[in-house]
């Protein structure tokens, strides 16, 4: 099997107004130890707020771009979501952080009454639609709630019960996990792990997020196969 | 042994004007893995510049703080450097990133005339005078260079020719070492490691960078046994 390529959806650089930092470091180190090449995508918007994450407020009058911050954690090896032909992916993954539901979509602002941006959206239906996995952690199974529900996706955030109640009224299933745990839909190749919405360290983070990367890329193999 | 309180010194939040965030997280992962708390400090300046990581070029008019965004791969947890009392850290690690040598230090301008950051300087200075161990990552060792030369401590940032002449010019002597190495001063209690001014993925950098902490915390645990 040549190298799986996996697309990584990153919503910009800094978990309060962006990717979760660590989340997608993680996310990417557990990619390129398994053999499997990370390609960065995220959407060329921009941000719905920047925050200071000195003191966590909002820096008011200041702007960012998602790309632009998120090629920070690329280390510029990043493309546009915009035009962008995910038909050669394996599978998907999907970083949180507070930039999932601010800037993939408007999740923290609206609730179960969220839109997804166009991109994301697109994205995100075309490789599920083709059969192959797709990964969210934290906050992010929202996305995948809010574009599948109809489908009755399982997922997880965890145990928080306002956005578990959130994603069943999306048309999802919320199933709680532990942090070092994955919830794994099989029928719809979804696999979610709680990461930093109940992580104390960051060993805690990383241990969902590597049991994840190995179950969608044991999905994407398996995929393969089947073609 | 109580929980060792490491140091790590971050210089902002990206490759191009800041700390090298892979490293940096990275770092952060192997001292919890490994049971030592990490405490994120950063200097409380503007960044010499702000670089557009998507395209490279330095975005003109624009500034950020250097503590500010260095939140944001500490999650807000992070201490000023001004003012921060050293005496209660077992030991000083320093990720790399062009931050080291633009904010930390003027490296990346004046080469071997360059100055570092007082309230880095004192740390550094601090750390090291009371026998604990530093270690510096990718170009980070020009700093300990820079501080150090008169002790002509041994470092590494590579191959790099330029860089390794101007560590001599400091007074440092400086030894090849390939990716997922590392160079040990024993006497002088530093260890260094080249991550990305070698890395050609994510898993080269985290071998050298797993070895370093390991070795460092090796070395504190001797230090406090020796008190």
């Amino acid at each position: 099997m040549k190298k799986p390529r996996i697309g990584v959806v990153l919503s910009g650089c800094g978990v309060y107004d962006g990717a979760e930092i660590h989340e997608s470091v993680l996310t990417l180190l557990a990619l390129d130890r398994a053999g499997a090449e990370a390609v960065c995508l995220a959407p060329n918007v921009a941000q719905a707020h920047v925050v200071n994450h000195l003191t966590g407020q909002v820096a008011e009058g200041e702007t960012r771009n998602v790309l632009v911050e998120a090629a920070r954690i690329a280390r510029g090896a990043i493309h546009d979501l915009a035009g962008f032909d995910p038909s050669g992916l394996d599978a998907l993954l999907l970083p949180g952080g507070f930039g999932a539901a601010k800037n993939l979509s408007t999740f923290a602002f609206e609730g179960a009454a969220c839109t997804v941006n166009a991109d994301v959206a697109r994205v995100v239906r075309a490789v599920h639609a083709a059969g192959k996995p797709v990964g969210a952690i934290c906050i992010a199974p929202v996305v995948l709630a809010q574009l599948l529900g109809t489908e009755k996706p399982s997922v997880t955030i965890g145990t928080d019960a306002g956005t578990a109640e959130a994603i069943e009224k999306m048309g999802g299933r919320h199933v709680a996990c532990p942090v070092k745990e994955t919830v794994v839909d099989h029928d719809r190749r979804l696999v979610t792990t709680p990461a930093y919405m109940l992580a104390n360290s960051i060993s805690e983070a990383a241990a969902g997020i590597e049991k994840l990367v190995s179950e969608v890329l044991a999905m994407a193999k398996a995929e393969v196969a089947a073609r």
